[in-house]
């Protein structure tokens, strides 16, 4: 089986890529990076999921609570019941996609991977740049002039964001059929102190209303 | 004074770019990355270096030994009295250019810095692709699609790469005449138990012939 390398946080979204990266042929190599999350919640959702989907994870540990900026690693409140859309959100974190597919791709060369999963949206995103075609575009043309591998002519880079397009309602009713065990997923950016999602982030939102309309049960507990 | 982030080792080059981003009017923030070096020298100088030329450094952790694949981060042994040139080396670092660059674009974005510099060099480089004009360039297109601050025109960012096609004497006569103080400053890839270099590896080797090519006393102690 042909490698990939899947960037995982054990939510919805990422959950569903990590099904679709299997489905397209490849062995999956999750990845998740501790960079900083405001709990831990996301990182364990992550190990249960990739055992439940019986996928072997590496975890990287980041401090981007060195460079702040965001809600997702700063001490700044996350908003609850804000208008999504129109500005980017203070939970946007500077270039975060850009370093977490910087490391995807480092461990794509040292598997001898040349695909990369990225389970960014265009459509239901709640306002960030780097979840954007331009932006996916632009690192696979860096992937390709950055490493050993690309110049030695031993890896052609692929950079696959296959949930580009689809709305959330489409994300979940995709990941249902491929089995994704949603009800260990967890996207909260502020869950309670029993990790129970808030139900009024962004995250939280775009995620309730994704279930219903795609027909599906949500399984969250909700705080 | 218009500021810019300057990706910093505390080695003979990030020391000079430093000094050079300086010379040509930015106030420098220093950027390190303690990414699971073999030793902590390097990060030793780089707070002594950054210290002496005055300049704020900002360290952040990452541990790249969970990927592993280079002699810098997992337990291979750096070669010594090997031919520099050719094919690429045991040292280089799986995309590790990629994510500092990435790490350095998002604190130039929270500080408000549209300015990078990188001490790359491919003249007397050791062969690593991520050292090429090529790199470079494709970073910087990256960064203009990545950032909240570029999609909403409020930076167009520059990767300033000022040693890109100038040897190591050339590199060394400049910081000279810019007063860098490369008595504090450490290039060795394995250092004995006192920090002193070897003079054996490849880095060892490219600065020890860079200062008697570019007729500076070397005030590096070699073990």
């Amino acid at each position: 089986m042909t490698p990939a390398v899947v960037l995982f946080s054990g939510g919805v979204d990422s959950s569903t890529c990590l099904a679709i990266a299997r489905q397209e042929g490849f062995a999956p190599h999750a990845l998740a990076v501790r960079y900083g999350q405001r709990h831990a919640h996301e990182l364990g959702a992550a190990e249960r999921v990739a055992a439940a989907m019986g996928v072997p994870l590496k975890v990287i540990g980041l401090d981007l609570r060195a460079i702040g900026g965001s809600a997702l690693t700063a001490e700044l409140p996350v908003p609850k019941d804000a208008p999504i859309g129109g500005s980017i959100p203070v939970t946007y974190v500077p270039a975060r996609n850009t370093v977490l597919l910087g490391l995807a791709l480092g461990y794509a060369e040292t598997l001898g991977a040349q695909d990369l999963y990225i389970g960014v949206n265009a459509i239901d995103y709640s306002g960030y740049p780097d979840c954007r075609p331009a932006f996916v575009q632009a690192f696979e043309a860096l992937a390709n002039v950055a490493t050993a591998a690309a110049i030695e002519g031993r890896a052609r880079y692929r950079v696959h964001a296959p949930l580009l397009t689809l709305s959330k309602a489409e994300i979940i009713r995709r990941g249902a059929q491929l089995g994704v065990p949603y009800a260990l997923t967890h996207s909260c950016y502020d869950p309670d102190s029993f990790g129970r999602a808030c139900g009024r982030c962004d995250s939280c939102r775009l995620r309730r209303q994704g279930f219903a309309e795609a027909g599906v049960p949500d399984p969250t507990p909700y705080a």
